[in-house]
């Protein structure tokens, strides 16, 4: 039975990180919310009273098990697809770099939201001007070079490891929505990583990963997503 | 060989959520940043180049095994003392419910914080007092109700099966934090969650959680932690 996915239909946001360990496994599988009244399957399930509803997408069910949070998904997918170690200290330690980039999303959330997601960015833009100036110069230097150090550490092909893992596709998938959001702030930036240049080039030519990225499957980067690209902010 | 926890020793913190398990189950730990010079140790740890260096504190040293991330060390501890249930999917359930709790974390720290982590509270005051208007009157609101509604369709006692989880201890620790940091907001919220108030009061009872609570291992709240007591964000 293939596994449902289920996350808003218009945007990459977090479900994009179970989309690519999805498409990297070859395993089969339904985006649901984006076929026919999916939606409404999927806003049904997040009220239901009993079993495990999650408290927001994405999550995943895999037959009668229905998983919540991007990370503990991804720890799940992990193990069955030779996506992360197989030993326990392995396992610990792929999703605690996957806890820490989650991190890092929610940083670059907070770029556009500062006040919070329930304001409109066109009702914050002195705050998230402010806020963008302190992580472009505080923040992406500290996390970004963490996963240099690592890389350069482990050989500089993946982050952890001999094999490739889902901390690796996150990985590509920051650099990518980086320079989406931020043209000219990444262009002056990223010659300080330049591990982690190559290795987005790498996760791109994955013969799975290079399919999806050519596919209908992948929603372009949007101003409805995490990774948004206001001219005010990336000045 | 006892447990080594590593993390700021000033406030409770992110590393509180850990503390309680350790303390509910008894295990033997050091809080080694708040004994002679564990702080230059901790800091040490963060540095190294090779192995597993957590991005920041907390983390929990076993043996060998260096663990970060709060919700990926009480995933660890959790099947080590009793704290979580034995299934796979009883264990990621309730680690997805840790991570939503690590989400609302990051929410009541930006409260106060809203133009990131580097500023002082003092140079965002105004920010401050609308990020902490929404979060009382959409978010505070969304993630409670969740938590009363699971613990309902539970039974009552505890939020997850039929013993105590981390998660319960965290709960305890949300409740009693908001007490602290909003005591007006929080009157006036919490008499629609009387499920979670009786929680609280029923882990506060717990043999192991109450001498924990009367001893100075328990470091009080403070205006450096994630609860931070400011009278213009309580008004």
């Amino acid at each position: 039975m293939p596994y449902e996915l289920y996350y808003w239909p218009m945007i990459q946001g977090r479900g994009e990180y179970i989309r690519l360990a999805l498409e990297e496994a070859g395993a089969r599988y339904a985006d649901v919310a984006r076929r026919g009244n999916g939606m409404a399957t999927m806003m049904r399930m997040m009220n239901a009273g009993k079993g495990t509803p999650p408290f927001a997408p994405p999550f995943l069910k895999d037959g009668k098990l229905v998983i919540g949070q991007t990370a503990n998904i991804l720890l799940y997918l992990g193990s069955r697809h030779g996506l992360a170690p197989k030993s326990e200290a392995g396992k610990l330690w792929v999703h605690q770099l996957q806890l820490t980039i989650a991190d890092l999303v929610v940083e670059i959330h907070d770029t556009h939201h500062p006040l919070g997601p329930s304001l409109y960015y066109e009702d914050q833009k002195a705050p998230a001007k402010k806020r963008t100036e302190d992580f472009w110069k505080s923040r992406v230097p500290k996390y970004l070079d963490y996963f240099e150090e690592l890389l350069k550490a482990n050989g500089g092909t993946y982050v952890t490891g001999r094999r490739l893992t889902y901390v690796d596709l996150s990985l590509f998938q920051i650099i990518e929505g980086l320079r989406y959001a931020f043209p000219k702030r990444m262009k002056a930036f990223e010659r300080k990583v330049p591990g982690l240049l190559e290795l987005r080039d790498r996760v791109a030519a994955r013969p799975n990963i290079k399919a999806y990225l050519a596919s209908d499957r992948r929603i372009p980067f949007n101003e409805e997503g995490i990774f948004r690209r206001y001219k005010a902010l990336d000045a």
